[in-house]
């Protein structure tokens, strides 16, 4: 008897690449190949940053992320509230209020309790400044060489107002595309923090908690169609999601798009793109081309977004290819990467 | 100015010990001294193994597990089906019925793709088995010999019937201790795999999902003061924290506890305590005595308790303080270890 319901195994040679972690090409492919047919959910299926759940009426939001930046310390942030605001801005971009979160540590034998306390310290903070309660958590430790210091997983729970469903496969054609500010900041303090690199102008970390901040973008409307926080795989592979799921072409200009001179020369140094480059406080939303001027105006408003814009817009192109108008007035495709730029910064 | 808030800061010299991550003595230091001082949530501080929320009258039980278990694969199940039935079992002895699981992949590079897609579908079957989805995930990737193959969070949500309040807290003298069965099968599998060791007859963890003897059980009488599943550190451990967070004393009879012959023999041989090793399908509960001969009937009905008895008693004895009456007639104190007999056992 022959069975055809099983998928051919890899071969053993194969096996998991750094880019498998980088939300980007081959990340996707682990999610196609591996994770999609096992996990038959269909919330799971629809690859949105959160889960949307329904129990006894209640609209629930539910995400999980694991932190492993490295170093953990860095300009602008820690670990620690990197891993509080992550996670909050993964249930705020599904237009969920963050309520509750779990935190869970794995830490290497070795790591200095005194980093540990400054870390917890610095979570605690951040939930409190959010106005999220950490309120169950997990501590594991493995040896010597089986861990880098620190991990920490954070995993929250909001809830979703009743008619709201925003996702990355409701964008369309005429919609805008709205970006909060400038971008790369995380990723560039990351790695110049990594190469002990001293920069004219110091780089820090934009990460933040983006609750109120999409709060204020669903109080002018609520047919916002999608909202995203670029981190890993930066604006570019955002945009690539959303541009995939929704069937529709993005074309976006390079001159709306801000970056600091301090990003942009790092980028250049290190031959990065900054497109790519991981974010942690901004937010990508996609709107009815007609409510996009309300909703920068309202985003201007906020701290957190003072300089945000419309910088492109859905088009009827060719279904999941995000495009770009660069400086020159040529036009260049933004695809997936494979892998990440810069692995271990989130 | 001096200021008396701040707790002394921990000398730089101290760092994490395996034993920080073992459920004994060292991991209640972290919590009293480093997470509770900063995470100030009440409902945090109740030490439960699971967090119960209210979220417009609706009782939700949330909980948080990170699974380290080397080998990943053991006789009895794999680090996935662990993940699932762990997460499951600290929803069950909240009293709550599981519903929604997330799932965050730590992965090394270089660990086999077809061990990913046989853990993967692991944890697929262990979930469609007992009922519960797994809806949202994340996969994060470390650089080899910053991990050590794959680790997996597992988090949790279930609903918690309405009046129904179970605490390690509620412990009161005359209260029965009911145990489900044999102990120590699942860390002696995990030792004697981790060392090669041939057994005359093999030992299979008994790693299972616990939820619908909890519901048995809690069908025989919502009185049930605490339920615990004892893994880390083993069954002392459990009762340690329930006599100190009740504040009363325990007595077990060790003629009372079932071990298998082989699970005694590997322990003798490895200077172990099957008192301490870990279990991952057992469950304690504590219940008033008058309903303890109803409870273990039900729970001998089920096909995980087949076993269960009653092992002891709550007493008026020095709180906090756990006793054994030793099959010779002598009593003997059941302390709470300072690290784990057996590390990275789940």
């Amino acid at each position: 008897m022959t069975s055809f319901s099983c998928p051919a195994p890899l071969p053993a040679r194969e096996t998991v690449l750094l880019g498998h972690g980088s939300g980007g090409a081959l990340t996707a492919e682990l999610m196609r190949d591996i994770f999609l047919p096992a996990f038959t959910s269909p919330v799971l299926a629809r690859l949105e940053d959160q889960a949307t759940l329904e129990i006894s009426g209640l609209r629930l939001a539910f995400t999980t992320d694991t932190f492993v930046v490295k170093p953990v310390f860095f300009p602008g942030g820690d670990i620690g509230s990197l891993a509080v605001y992550g996670t909050i801005n993964d249930l705020a971009v599904g237009g969920a209020q963050p309520l509750f979160l779990s935190v869970a540590f794995l830490l290497e034998e070795g790591f200095p309790l005194a980093d540990l306390r400054r870390i917890t310290q610095s979570m605690a903070d951040a939930a409190d400044g959010a106005g999220v309660s950490i309120v169950t958590g997990d501590t594991k430790v493995v040896e010597k060489g089986s861990g880098d210091g620190i991990y920490i997983n954070t995993t929250g729970i909001g809830t979703v107002p009743a008619g709201l469903h925003l996702s990355a496969a409701n964008a369309r054609q005429g919609d805008a595309v709205i970006l909060s500010g400038p971008i790369g900041d995380h990723g560039i303090a990351i790695l110049t923090q990594r190469e002990g690199l001293q920069l004219e102008s110091p780089v820090e970390s934009d990460s933040a908690a983006l609750h109120t901040l999409t709060d204020a973008i669903l109080g002018v409307t609520t047919e916002v169609r999608v909202m995203r926080d670029p981190t890993r795989g930066g604006v570019a592979s955002a945009l690539n999601e959303i541009a995939a799921q929704s069937h529709v072409g993005i074309v976006i200009e390079e001159q709306a798009i801000v970056v600091h001179d301090a990003v942009r020369g790092a980028c250049e140094l290190f031959g990065l793109d900054p497109l790519y480059v991981a974010n942690e406080g901004k937010l990508v939303a996609i709107v009815p081309g007609a409510a996009a001027f309300g909703v920068v105006k309202a985003m201007r408003a906020h701290p957190l977004a003072r300089e945000a814009a419309v910088i492109g817009q859905v088009t009827g192109g060719e279904p999941g290819l995000v495009t770009m108008r660069t400086a020159f007035g040529t036009t260049r495709i933004v695809d997936l990467l494979p892998g990440d730029q810069l692995p271990r910064i989130c």
